[in-house]
């Protein structure tokens, strides 16, 4: 089967989601200047760049203009992104919810916040980790606002490092397929790298 | 446990791919413009616009230069982007090995070639799908490059099809976790998104 973007709009969506599998999901927190905790899972969301620690979410901007994440990131130039483990799937579902901007998610979905260290906008109470971004720019891109942030701090829970460091192994994460969809990845495997 | 990128610099590598996760994988195929076939692959990769499809990958420049990748779609403005499902998983490892630019990963891994109908660069022939990619852009951000492209064909395997539809549930597709770890995304349950 072939599909021609330009001839084919309305299945791109569900091209482009069925086929890049599986996603991360970035489950952004941000502050709004009226002082409105926001909370949004996103899976357009990737790692950019290594050094400085940058990472990607990249909101589809609504008909009616950009979602309260994007509004709330260009105006304060803050996000956290927390991770989303099996436990926290169904609060994150619910924060995927059409709130008002001026409703929090966090009260919507009976979630606890935690201070951030380095950032004005609280990350969820109890995730396995969380990263403080502060804006390093935001692009569009097509349909979408491509958000760029660096990383300034970092928060993981102890129960999923080893020696002092990130145990994947202990992490478990859920990855985003299309619709309604989602994957507990736990069946691992290894290969070595060539030399 | 916090870790301050600012610090502990050494560290973030592995906390980024450690805890982005699970990432989809694009094998990326490119032609240089001496017309060698390059083919590698990335997890830094994800959808950034879904009108018109743009797709991102982020090849981490190397220290002596950027990646063949990275020169040849400066150069071609031309990439495709391979899925891996399971049964490709041995043959994508073996193209992440170091070879000169003279030489073909499709080659180097007994990979056959498909054409492709809008670009230059061949696919790897059998995969479930392939995105043909016009260069949108590059930036450089940080110790990355990244690379957007505008998705101008996809093929797709009938097999992963149901009703002339992309069907997720029929891809034996791998994600990308850390080291030289990778998960078989088949252990899939639903949630219905709220109102």
């Amino acid at each position: 089967m072939h599909i021609d973007p330009h001839e084919d709009s309305h299945s791109v969506y569900r091209t482009l989601t069925g086929l890049v599998v599986p996603r991360p999901i970035g489950w952004i927190s941000t502050r709004s200047e009226a002082g409105v905790d926001n909370l949004a899972p996103y899976s357009f969301f990737n790692v950019v760049s290594v050094d400085p620690p940058i990472l990607m979410f990249s909101p589809v901007d609504r008909p009616d203009g950009l979602t309260d994440t994007t509004v709330n990131v260009r105006e304060t130039e803050e996000f956290v992104v927390n991770l989303v483990t099996h436990e926290f799937a169904e609060a994150m579902n619910q924060t995927s919810a059409e709130l008002p901007p001026s409703e929090s998610e966090f009260d919507h979905a009976d979630l606890e916040r935690a201070p951030s260290k380095r950032v004005e906008p609280p990350q969820v109470a109890g995730v396995a980790a969380a990263f403080e971004c502060e804006l390093h720019d935001v692009l569009d891109v097509g349909s979408n606002s491509l958000v760029l942030g660096e990383v300034v701090w970092v928060s993981v829970r102890d129960d999923i490092t080893t020696s002092g460091k990130v145990d994947t192994a202990k992490l478990d994460i859920i990855g985003r397929l299309s619709g309604g969809s989602y994957d507990r990845i736990d069946n691992r495997f290894e290969m070595e790298r060539p030399d």
